[in-house]
């Protein structure tokens, strides 16, 4: 049987984890990768495979089966998603909460017209937490919903205090509070506020002759990112920071507490949790299982956008539907 | 906008757990109750819905839209299944799980030439528990899978226990060993033995005059049932085992544990728990929420018998696409 051949755009974090995912699946393999780079200086893991560049793409046309697309949500994937999704079937990981709605339809009518099938915010979260809050939503109606993030390195909040004069460098780890964790746990559906749910801890790299006073008020004060959380910085060597920081772990949990019987006497809990070594190759992971699901779709003329949504479970094995219902219903 | 109207199959625990969950959700109405009973005898909660006797079904083709068979798995639904499946979209929670393969061809057949939706094998497990092993499966190929059940009631483990001389009621809990759950969270891969695992506890009320120490031997010695586990006897008196004893509780855990990494030096860990407080209550609302899905297929002409590996998650919702993208992605 031929393996689903898979092509890579951007070679950072997320194409080497889906260049290794891809090497962990069974029936899939890896075509090409694309950089905006010079190719010849990519040097990448897996063996008689071209690397190309981006401007080259559109001779790949009828050679990819899916594209995966790695680039980040601010401002690769709002032009590459629409791009690309005219071309191939294309999975990406687009995070940006607000704006999936927009981008989704800006997919879709592209994807519509090119016979393509583009699954979009494929990952964690947005991806799999969002099918258990889905999930938790539909089984349990009468609830409420619990999302809780870390321990893990935020990108993303580590990216806003490296732009704070005087920091050379820093991670930043978002960290659920056990207390709120065990409150939602309980059932007994309590109201946490920002403040209970998260710590922020930082661990910054101060420039020489740098005010750390100032920098540490600036961090702790900073409006949406910190201002609402309690927040601890340690100032710390570049040294330590790359012995000690330099791996990207997360996960976190998905709640869903809800009540059942004639007055609502009954209480359930729905608990989703994810402990990730590495972000992105979780997240790779993830990309894989849904290139396979897009596969199946086109194959089967089901063109358009779709999202974690849209997909039965079963389209992300390569395992039959008979081979599943006797193994592991 | 009208309601999606569901008839129920069998007025016992489950069936009225699906009468309570379709009065939880917005979209769903009861429609009818089918009994084997005198339908005069029973009485149920909704106003002003009929009770039926079962030979009368066939006079409401076309006026249910999805029947919840909620019946047993042992002589119930091999019955009624294929049977009703050939004039209604059905939904079962049929748990046989060495039965399921045969369950569904008959099952698939019937719905297929009667242009019906039938979703068997819906629950926790087979059910929830089911999709999330596929999941996890398919997130991390590199794997292992641990389901742990309890603490909860056994029915069956309870009724062997209430089919030995000289026995005159009993209760038996099944309960997750800590430790061994533990072992599985931490990203380890342990091998863990059937004894490992789980325990059970059994609650025995015997009869005047029984051998106890007969009793609690032919319990420890039950092939299948209990020999391979480490079993406690409690003997207690009718009154305790009613006032302390007659929750129908249950739940478990599904943990995916597994490794990525150019060579496998990553780990990650994914866990799916449910606590319920009633589990023929949770098992309905389960049932309700895949009743809508099977309505949304039957819309679409999408035939036959399907199980929750089969159906997307936003099937299983009463929101748009748009509206679920928007709040819930």
């Amino acid at each position: 049987m031929s393996k689903i051949r898979i092509g890579i755009i951007g070679y950072g974090n997320l194409g080497k984890g889906v260049e290794l995912a891809i090497k962990q699946s069974c029936d899939t393999e890896l075509a090409c990768v694309f950089t905006r780079r010079d190719p010849k200086a990519l040097k990448i893991l897996t063996e008689n495979v071209p690397v190309c560049s981006i401007n080259d793409i559109e001779q790949y046309k009828g050679k990819i089966d899916v594209m995966i697309l790695c680039g980040g949500s601010a401002t690769d994937l709002p032009e590459q998603g629409p791009k690309y999704a005219s071309i191939f079937n294309t999975i990406d990981s687009f995070d940006t909460h607000a704006k999936i709605p927009e981008y989704f339809a800006k997919v879709d009518a592209v994807a519509k017209s090119g016979k393509n099938v583009s699954i979009i915010s494929v990952g964690w979260d947005p991806g799999m937490f969002s099918v258990n809050r889905l999930y938790g939503n539909c089984l349990l109606p009468d609830g409420k919903d619990y999302t809780f993030w870390g321990k893990g390195i935020s990108q993303g909040h580590s990216d806003a205090i490296r732009r704070i004069e005087g920091v050379a460098d820093a991670k930043q780890y978002t960290i659920p509070v056990e207390s709120a964790v065990e409150a939602a746990r309980s059932g007994e559906n309590p109201e946490l506020t920002t403040r209970q749910k998260h710590t922020r801890e930082c661990f910054v790299v101060s420039k020489d002759g740098a005010d750390k006073a100032k920098i540490e008020s600036e961090i702790k004060n900073m409006p949406n990112y910190f201002a609402d959380y309690d927040t601890t910085v340690h100032f710390i060597s570049q040294e330590d920071l790359i012995r000690d920081h330099s791996g990207i772990p997360h996960g976190g949990f998905v709640l869903r507490s809800g009540k059942t019987g004639v007055n609502g006497e009954t209480s359930h809990v729905i608990e989703y949790s994810l402990k990730l070594g590495s972000n992105p190759e979780f997240t790779s992971n993830v990309l894989v299982a849904y290139a396979r699901a897009a596969y199946k779709l086109a194959q089967e003329g089901n063109f358009g956008a779709k999202t974690v949504f849209d997909i039965a479970p079963a389209y992300l094995s390569p395992k039959t539907g008979e081979e599943l219902r006797a193994t592991m219903l």
